[in-house]
């Protein structure tokens, strides 16, 4: 059980000094997990950088988020995607894909504006769990929409009817919404295991 | 480093007692790789079924070599997938997944001939990358095959002029393949992480 949890009220609205000495009680309580014996190669490293409430992983929400609400909207836009089941995934994907990462952005400010670690275990699982089943649903929309578009692009070269430069646009934006996801779910699920 | 590698040499022909032996040191190492601390709830399992090296994980390799060779051979069987990209990349991620399957296959029937645990850390992690590489390119085949096959069948109703059959049973065996991989490759991060 490596979680650390220091115990931070800051509804008390503590003073400067106090909440000077909480933040150093945080640091000791991170720098106090380490006790398991020499890591010679820094394997097992305290909340890395994009690790769940770390700017970093607030960060990695965010673009998630952001390029979710993009392929969304863009996919939206088009007023043919209704006839075309692969594009109606795609939306749907993105809709969770979005929802999601937004909960988990809320859930990262609460935790750095409380300077609060979320190493809880319950925690990360869940994450790990929803960062794997949003990843694979938004990749799998991604990809069939890929398909789809090369399809009608290159394939077929009937872009003169379709909306192709939007449909690449929503894929592209699925994509890369799938890989800032990425980094998320493999710190999550390597902080459960390592834990 | 909890990596329990055993030092044992089967090519010296020894005798059944001394296998024996070997086997109970192989054990032993196993065993011995637990002295971390008491662990509640079974959080760091020693070579789970599935692992590397382990039957199940010898049995998951096949059945994704055998689903990806299935898919593949499904998939070349129609004259015309050349003139989709999305079933061309089918066919070149089922080669790939069936190559790297196959692989790892030997390396398991290698592992569990001579006894010897496949829990090095180098060797894990290249498993790992592996799977996660071929895990996504074949999930994203399969997704991409997906589309068309849905766009071919249920939005175009056009199945009187193409193997749909084909098409959609190709795309189930490469799911199924992909559903295969997702446990090693869960099982090959997990023991990386947890060592």
């Amino acid at each position: 059980m490596r979680a650390s949890r220091p115990v931070v009220h800051p509804v008390e609205a503590a003073p400067p000094a106090a909440a000077a000495v909480a933040a150093a009680a945080v640091e000791a309580g991170g720098a106090h997990g380490g006790e398991n014996g020499a890591q010679p190669r820094g394997v097992r490293m305290k909340d890395p950088p994009g690790a769940p409430g770390t700017p970093g992983g607030l960060g990695l929400r965010l673009v998630q988020a952001f390029f979710a609400a993009a392929a969304l909207a863009v996919m939206a836009a088009t007023d043919d995607f209704p006839s075309v089941s692969a594009f109606c995934y795609l939306v749907a994907a993105a809709i969770l894909q979005c929802l999601w990462s937004l909960s988990l952005a809320v859930v990262d400010i609460y935790a750095l504006l409380v300077k609060r670690s979320l190493r809880n275990p319950q925690a990360v699982c869940i994450f790990t769990i929803g960062d794997g089943i949003t990843g694979t649903l938004t990749l799998g929309a991604a990809c069939a929409s890929a398909g789809i578009t090369v399809l009608i692009g290159n394939d077929l070269n009937i872009c003169a009817n379709n909306h192709c430069a939007s449909f690449e646009t929503a894929t592209a934006m699925a994509f890369i919404s799938w890989f800032a996801l990425a980094p998320s779910c493999v710190l999550n699920f390597w902080s459960m295991a390592s834990r």
